[in-house]
């Protein structure tokens, strides 16, 4: 599935980059890239041969770490929406995790992975998004990811 | 912390030590090395200036890693105590996990990160793990994981 349009991850603000999950800018990381298709939001990301639990088997670190940065930018969409703004206009939207929760319904097949989420409740600083992974047309992981607003703590570090 | 005794995973077989966290054979990856203390499991890691979520703060996805690979060895751990054998020994005691939750209390900042866990029910099939992730001194992360034996259907694979 190749996409010529921007991901929500290119109206990310530079200082929100970096990330090893899903910032442009970071070379050694995956760079996620995730898609709004109607209400879901989707990403397609293809593991390399050592993103492995046992041979044969993608890596449950690598499954909870795809759905943690995609359901960020599902919840940055989802609060674009809510606003009536565009992705990109200012004041950036910024999400953190506030807890992941995955459940690994069977073994993932190492192979393409295609992750669909929705936003489930969009509050003023909070969005809890649900997140389905899917292997070779099955489903195998679910993810359930509480967003929050980026604390004070954490800006302009 | 340098230690020179054998970590839990040294124990693990060979079909198990190639897992992108935890793998001793995956040139790739953390290879973590977790150490029974007492009646806790512990282990240190130092990320790479890379693994980041924003600019000052360690990858979240990273913390849901070592949580998610240190868990499984704490299982492993807590059951062969629980039936009264030496690590290493056959069978080999392998586990994978059908359940990750993380709580992100605050930031945690980039640097050498501490995690302690505990066994808090262990049984025949299934061993349910609490985690606490520490940076600087404080509690920044907690893991409650549910690990299970492997199944049929990842052996061998």
């Amino acid at each position: 599935m190749s996409q010529s349009r921007p991901a929500i991850q290119d109206f990310y603000p530079e200082d929100f980059s970096h990330c090893f999950g899903c910032g442009r800018l970071n070379e050694h990381g995956y760079r996620i890239r995730s898609y709004e298709d109607g209400e879901a939001v989707v990403l397609h990301f293809e593991p390399e041969p050592y993103h492995l639990s046992v041979p044969g088997f993608t890596y449950g670190g690598l499954i909870a770490s795809l759905i943690d940065c995609h359901s960020m930018a599902t919840a940055a969409a989802a609060t674009y929406r809510a606003e009536r703004r565009e992705p990109g206009t200012e004041p950036p939207l910024r999400f953190v995790t506030a807890s992941l929760k995955v459940d690994y319904l069977k073994p993932t097949p190492i192979g393409p992975l295609d992750i669909t989420a929705r936003a489930r409740e969009v509050g003023a600083r909070k969005v809890r998004v649900a997140v389905e992974l899917s292997a070779g047309g099955e489903v195998t992981a679910r993810g359930d990811v509480l967003a929050v607003r980026l604390p004070d703590t954490m800006r302009g570090a």
